[in-house]
This record gives C-alpha cells, structure tokens and sequence, in this order.
C-alpha cells in the first residue's frame, strides 16, 4: 500500500506532536494558520463508518481534546474541524484554529491559496511543545 | 439571538429530512454535489468541547450514520465531513458525497465557485425521502 498517511509519524519526527490511543498528533508543516494541526489514526481507515463504535468514539475524543487545547493556547474565533481524504484516503483530521485575520476568514482555508509559512525548527518546536503541555 | 441555525428547522420545511435525538437533518438546497445534508445540534452550541461528553459521542453517531447511508445511496468516492463555522457558529456538519467527476475533485468543495444546482420541489422530495428510508 501506497499511503503517505501510513508513513507520515515515521518519516517526520519534527512534526509529531503525540501519540495517542487511536491517533498520531502531529503539527501541520504550514503553519499559516497558527496552531492547524493533523490527527490521524494509526489504523489505515478511511471513513468514520468503518471504525468500530467505541474506537469512533475515541477519535472523536482526541479530536475534541486536541481542539480545545489549541483553543486555549491560540484563542482563535473558531476551530474549524475537517475529514476530507479525497487525495489521501486515510482518515485524517485538519484542525485548524481560525482568526478574524487571517485572509481566508470567515471563508473555508481552501477558499484561496496562500503562502506557506515554514517556522524555524527551534520555533516548530517550541509550538509542538505548548501543544503537548496543553494535552 | 440571531442566529440562522436556530430557526432554519422551521423555516425550511422542505429541507427537512429527519429529526434524531441530538440533531436536525436537512438536505442543503444546492445539490451541485448529490446528497449533500446538514446536520445540526438542536442546541445552540458551537464548538465541540462545549457539548457535554454524552452529547458529543451521540451527534457523532447521528453524523456516523448519515456519512453512511449517502455513501450506500449516492455511491461516492469519499464523503467529506466539516465542521467550520466560522459564518455561522452553531454547530452545523456539512456532510459532503464527493465524486471524481465533480468540478472541484479532489480539492474540497470551497476550492472553486459553482453554479449552484436547484431541484424541482418533485425531486427534493425524491431525494429527502430516499435518504429519511435509509436511516
């Protein structure tokens, strides 16, 4: 099998956030929205319906505590949750705090394209740090 | 309060597909991507840590098995689920069927503009009817 997702905890350590019961945590690389992180589980799933009822359950507990965490630290206007998985199957979930500042809002992130903000890897980490506190 | 969540269940009946113990059901009156529904927390709540554990575990399951009756019915290629909310904060899923033939596949539905697609009161009807058998 051929997915990125699989991989993805593996192959990019400077990311990852943590590991939880169902899912990897890990910083998004683009951090033009600050704080947008991704969580994936560690089982190749593609849909919530194919999870068993109590690991649907434990996702979405990780996906909520995560998000209210990232509310805490970041204090946006709103936490914008999303499973697409159109290019990369695997779930994953985009959590993506949003402000009334940033050039999409209060459009979707996909609504136009921006430019990628790289942090340095003394910045990534710091911000990967507050997040793991905050968990 | 002004908000347009709260009063959208009896303002548009037509949209209506059902009732469940967390949320309403509606299908979103443009059908550019088939079967497209919206499904919202009776309550006024907008971000996920605010619902009681409970709650949250129910309206994930009322969003589990909507996700999986479009996908039986519509037959898509992946179903996209968002939470965003930044126009409109009350909790409101958007509950997408995507297709590799639609427009905007595989980016997510806000990537490009399209024109909207308006069924006539037969087929929204049709439609509503063979998605409330489903659940």
């Amino acid at each position: 099998m051929n997915c990125p997702m699989c991989i993805k905890w593996k192959e990019e350590p400077k990311m990852r956030i943590a590991e939880l019961k169902y899912c990897y945590l890990m910083l998004n690389q683009d951090q033009f929205f600050p704080g947008y992180s991704l969580l994936f589980t560690k089982e190749h799933i593609t849909e919530t319906f194919y999870l068993k009822r109590a690991a649907r359950g434990g996702v979405v507990e990780e996906l909520n505590r995560v998000a209210e965490v990232l509310f805490k630290i970041f204090e946006p206007a709103k936490i914008n949750y999303e499973l697409l998985g159109n290019m990369v199957p695997h779930m994953h979930w985009h959590i993506v705090p949003r402000f009334t500042t940033d050039s999409c809002w209060p459009n979707s992130i996909w609504s136009k394209p921006h430019k990628e903000v790289m942090l340095s890897s003394e910045e990534y980490k710091e911000r990967i740090e507050l997040i793991r506190e905050g968990l």
